[in-house]
């Protein structure tokens, strides 16, 4: 089995990404994309192109008839998701494996399993994975989850069992705000997923986010270290780092073995990511979940570990075995990732699609820039406002740091409104430059001059 | 002592490069430039600017006078001479020192010992690193020369002492023909230099050009492996590798060894880089030269061992100690550098100078770009016609050179006739691809299509 003929399901700066990973191995590259994606920076760069549909996604890049008569139509022998979308669609990967065609990801039944937050959870205490104290399972109703309360303590988090992106996720500091949260979350999981089913955890204060990149070919899984993600707005990802500066050696072992179980306890074909709560007080490490698929910041990872978790998954989905042993997998210097983002943070965050005018990005040693944004580009108002993530890599934090501020100086972008002055004064802030903060310190001490709605 | 302002004398993107290393040590910099690199790139990034005079080189970069005021003028504390220029220049050095000032470079008198090739290579034998069969000095005329000649073996290779960039260099395959070189060699040499003396080496055909990156602080060195830049048209290297892939593991072992004791011999401190032929059939290397800057090819290097070398320099110019040591300096996967020029190698190599109407440079995963020209950036008509440098990176050389060919398909620069076709045709050469090149293959064996004169 090989792949020849490779259809891009994504969008934006990873679809560029996976034109870039298609091309280095001599994999035709084919992106599929909606009218509203007709001149990007993806189509620009593809070998060829086929049209999903109008704008909407539900019209184009959601629509599971439109992608797989693309696929037909291009001839496609395989079939790359990027991340959102489908990429995590158990349904649209049997049809696509049903196509006969190569699903660049993990089987459908790993990505129903995995995607299903508490069969998650069920799956990783059965690989001796340590998991957050919670309701183990759904909570039939609001009786039942005031009673899973008591038991594991205020505060608790009510999550959706569909959910992803933060969506449908409330905190509960007491019965009478769990009752309200439950009620509410389950409605809107119903509405947003088709899924009204939500589970209990332990809130951990002051938590910081962690996760394992991990790779598998269906019988073994090596894994390439930590990432951390502690720095959040809205439960949105902005700045991660890797190696995770918190961890001590003993604790980072545990850890990434961890994952590495959890992976091949699921016979895990791909590359996935394996994420946790890690608390630093107590150093425990707790489970939340698994996305089976790339991450928006896999690139850091690579950076570190000099490999190209792109060109990986498409070996992988070829047939291939793993193409390193652990022992062969090290890790240097340290990376940072940023994302910018076309909105304003003046008013809210609020997205600010349209032409940009003018770009300049960053060059130079450490400073690696994955964006679909080129001057002329337009950044359509139908999906999110990612303009493009910058990379940098040091000897050191303290390296990276450095040119993470030189890096975002050389940043110039006309037209829209971006996070990049946010960034800057994220950075410049001493318990980031520290590295001392968690997964809401964001919302909770950081209150930026331009960035008060 | 510490450096706090950096004066920046050299142009183009080794500027952009230095500003770049400034900026992430909290140093401020200082760009010295002439009238026609007022609009640079370097000029645009720097904290401050000082104007060193007119146009010609002879008149702003290479001027000791005004060098020195702009120095004073701004109050810098420190000279990063880059390379080309005064950068090796041991009286301008010396004058530097006398000024109370930092020179980031070796002290004037070992780039004294070392530039004048004659004595590197004496020094070289004291150190017991194997030279070039030759005549152990100058010969001081053409009766001398053909004695040493038929002691050596022709071809022989005639060098001035004085000599840089191939300048000066002649072969000589008979008596006839070596005397006759001789007298243009030192006609030649007297008229570029000044000084008119040569030197004999035996020539080694098919050698490889391989040098050494080495890092002393007076008493301590290290080396940072070596760069194969075997590729080289007229005597100047447009592509450049590291590691180099044609050495086996003993021979490098006692390459970068003889490098590291020749730098610690002559006691030096500083960037340097140690340049050795190496013969494939026999696998003797022989020293040729010893560089006492910071090298155009330096990136590769910076990628495989994950340093910064310019602020290793500025480190060691401040009087730090070597920052590493040499067990912890290793070297991951493989990195290739180009050269895009903006020259018409359908007209010979012509040197293109003008306006860039339009650029747009490759980014993504494993690529690294350092230039100094954006869009509507002018190439002056008066210094070298680099544009800039394409650095990439992979696991090994197969990766970088996949990826040297996507993103030599991303570079787009309008304006200029420039060399980007040109590598395209030679990376495609089955002789680059297989990686079996050699010092004249370029010009003895290449001839693509757009290239003929």
């Amino acid at each position: 089995m090989s792949i020849n003929r490779l259809l891009i399901i994504s969008r934006g700066e990873i679809a560029v990404r996976t034109v870039r990973a298609a091309r280095d191995l001599g994999i035709t590259s084919i992106v599929a994309h909606s009218e509203a994606d007709a001149d990007s920076l993806a189509v620009d760069l593809a070998d060829e192109v086929v049209c999903l549909g109008p704008a909407h996604a539900r019209k184009s890049y959601l629509n599971h008839d439109a992608v797989l008569a693309a696929a037909a139509k291009t001839h496609a022998d395989a079939v790359h998701p990027g991340y959102g979308f489908l990429s995590e669609n158990a349904e649209f990967a049997r049809k696509v494996v049903d196509a006969g065609l190569t699903w660049v990801g993990p089987d459908p039944d790993t990505i129903a399993r995995m995607g299903d937050k508490a069969r998650a959870i069920a799956t990783a205490r059965e690989a001796g994975v340590p998991v957050v104290p919670g309701s183990n399972g759904l909570v039939p109703d609001a009786d039942a989850a005031v009673q899973v309360a008591q038991s594991i303590g205020y505060p608790v988090l009510i999550k959706a069992a569909a959910g992803g992106g933060g969506r449908g996720i409330r905190i509960a500091h007491d019965a009478g705000t769990l009752r309200t949260g439950v009620a509410e979350a389950s409605r809107e999981a119903e509405a947003a997923f088709g899924n009204g089913g939500v589970y209990l955890e332990r809130f951990v204060e002051h938590a910081r986010h962690i996760e394992v990149q991990v790779l598998g070919d269906g019988t073994d899984a090596v894994h390439f270290f930590e990432r951390d993600c502690s720095l959040q707005r809205r439960r949105q990802k902005l700045w991660e780092e890797a190696p995770a500066v918190v961890l001590d050696d003993n604790t980072r072992s545990e850890l990434v073995a961890s994952a590495v179980a959890l992976t091949k306890h699921v016979g895990y074909r791909g590359a996935g990511t394996v994420e946790y709560l890690y608390d630093p007080t107590t150093r425990e490490f707790f489970f939340i979940e698994m996305n089976t698929r790339i991450q928006v910041e896999h690139p850091i990872t690579e950076e570190i570990c000099g490999v190209d978790l792109i060109a990986a998954m498409l070996a992988i989905a070829a047939g291939d075995p793993l193409p390193w042993s652990q022992e062969h997998i090290g890790h240097r210097g340290h990376a940072i990732e940023v994302r910018i983002n076309a909105e304003d943070p003046g008013r809210g965050f609020l997205p600010s699609p349209g032409r940009v005018d003018a770009v300049t990005w960053p060059q130079g040693p450490g400073v690696r820039v994955d964006t679909m944004v080129r001057p002329g580009s337009s950044i359509p108002p139908f999906y999110d406002s990612l303009i493009g993530k910058l990379i940098v890599s040091g000897a050191d934090r303290r390296q990276a740091l450095a040119r993470l501020d030189r890096a975002l100086s050389e940043v110039d972008i006309e037209g829209p409104a971006t996070t990049v002055e946010y960034l800057r004064e994220l950075l410049a802030h001493p318990d980031v430059q520290a590295g001392d903060v968690h997964t809401t310190w964001l919302e909770s001490e950081f209150s930026p001059e331009g960035a008060r709605a």
